[in-house]
């Protein structure tokens, strides 16, 4: 797990800090590592589901940004990164007042990039295992990780 | 597809109107049928990745509540929801005015339902093919659908 | 739909007739058209699991078989093709005299290709839904589709 | 991961002893804990693919068994067991003499177990990793593991 681009964890930050949605849930990069990342969130009436729960959207936005971004950790710098796919299994409610994803490259590849996390929610300070994961990511070499222009 | 309870569209749609993260994010219920359901996002700033596209997790979030509500309109009167799994694989960029996810029930049992969900980009009135969806939703009869309560 | 490659057919079904595993298990190619492929298997006592129903792992051999070739008659002539992942969802027992696998393509792209299957247990003529499958392939251009050869 | 069942160990041998699929490819159960189970399976010119390397469907066979075992460990005397769903990633051919499926419940409910394993390929005595997969079991209470009987 030693990453290719010596400036990794800038262009990691920076990339996560582009991102509106995970800005607006409230979740934070808790931790990161070549080949790791932990994204964290606060539980907020406005996220929660019908039981009262954090949603289950919201933990799959989790499991996608820690998977996400603990492969882009390993990619090249003009690197851009996609989801190819994502398998989340919900074992438990994400009843906590915090939800922490935990994620880890198993394999990181040429193209593809194969991540698994863990997810906890956080009750009174102890974590219980809530859902995992299982993700593909694409390097997309060549595309800068930007925003796309385009006129309107 | 024939639902057992005679009030099952009241019943998904009041569920869905306690959902306060698919509110918050603007999600709304445009389709439903026994064994089916539409549910549809309109493009917002603060919904998109570092790339300008809506984030996945906003994607994940329509394809795991279409799902879940397809398969809820096919449950008994007395029993709640849960997701199980879900697995989403993102075919091309949410590129779009608008999100569409459609769900339709495979299999229902009476323990477990599984249920998959196209989910489109409409961009000018054009659908395209954003992502793709397979989930197993689970009912726990004998438990009504509504928040958990607990002291705080 | 349209194959790239104008000998996709015969292509297919040569590498198909290489795969040994397959043939060991007795299955057949029953059908193939551009984006579609259907495998059939015959029910054999040394296929079964221990409830005396078709193995599941004989049922996603099917699948990813199906998915398979399926992506491959898109694929350029001088691909290869490797299965990313695959998801199989089974829904009822494998409880049939044959077992039909039918994929069709969802997407078709540059590098990968999301396929989906349906699989179906037929019981006297009837059939009945077993299980489903979503799964992502991955072309290898420039490689031919032929056995790796090495010195033993 | 306490067993239920006391005689856990036996029911579980006897159990995979039953499956003459897994029999006939020539797996064997190499480990076995409570919540963990090895399944072992030596290359053979019949479980290959086109490329000459172990099939993903006899993959998939063995994380399929692994992760169903490892759940089964922990079932109550008098339970099934089901697949529910089952992912399995392939990150690299399946190019060993040996491959080698190790299975950990992740998660044990009173009806759905969640189990991941990892699939190594083992040449010249060294594990790569080759695949890994994240499954979904289901307990059903009252019915004994053994094969259906039916008037034929």
């Amino acid at each position: 797990m030693t990453p290719r681009d010596p400036g990794w964890e800038a262009r990691v930050r920076d990339s996560f800090a582009r991102q509106a949605f995970t800005a607006m849930l409230g979740a934070r990069m808790t931790a990161l590592a070549p080949g790791r990342c932990e994204i964290t969130l606060e539980r907020r009436d406005d996220l929660l589901q019908q039981h009262g729960f954090v949603h289950g959207g919201a933990v799959a936005t989790l499991a996608d940004t820690a998977c996400g971004y603990a492969a882009f950790t390993l990619f090249a710098a003009e690197a851009s990164i996609l989801t190819v796919e994502m398998k989340v299994n919900f074992m438990s409610p994400a009843d906590g007042e915090v939800i922490v994803a935990r994620a880890e490259v198993k394999r990181s590849g040429g193209t593809l990039t194969v991540v698994s996390a863990d997810l906890f929610a956080v009750r009174e300070g102890k974590e219980s295992l809530a859902a995992t994961a299982l993700a593909t990511m694409m390097a997309l070499e060549g595309r800068a990780d930007a925003p796309k222009e385009r006129p309107r």
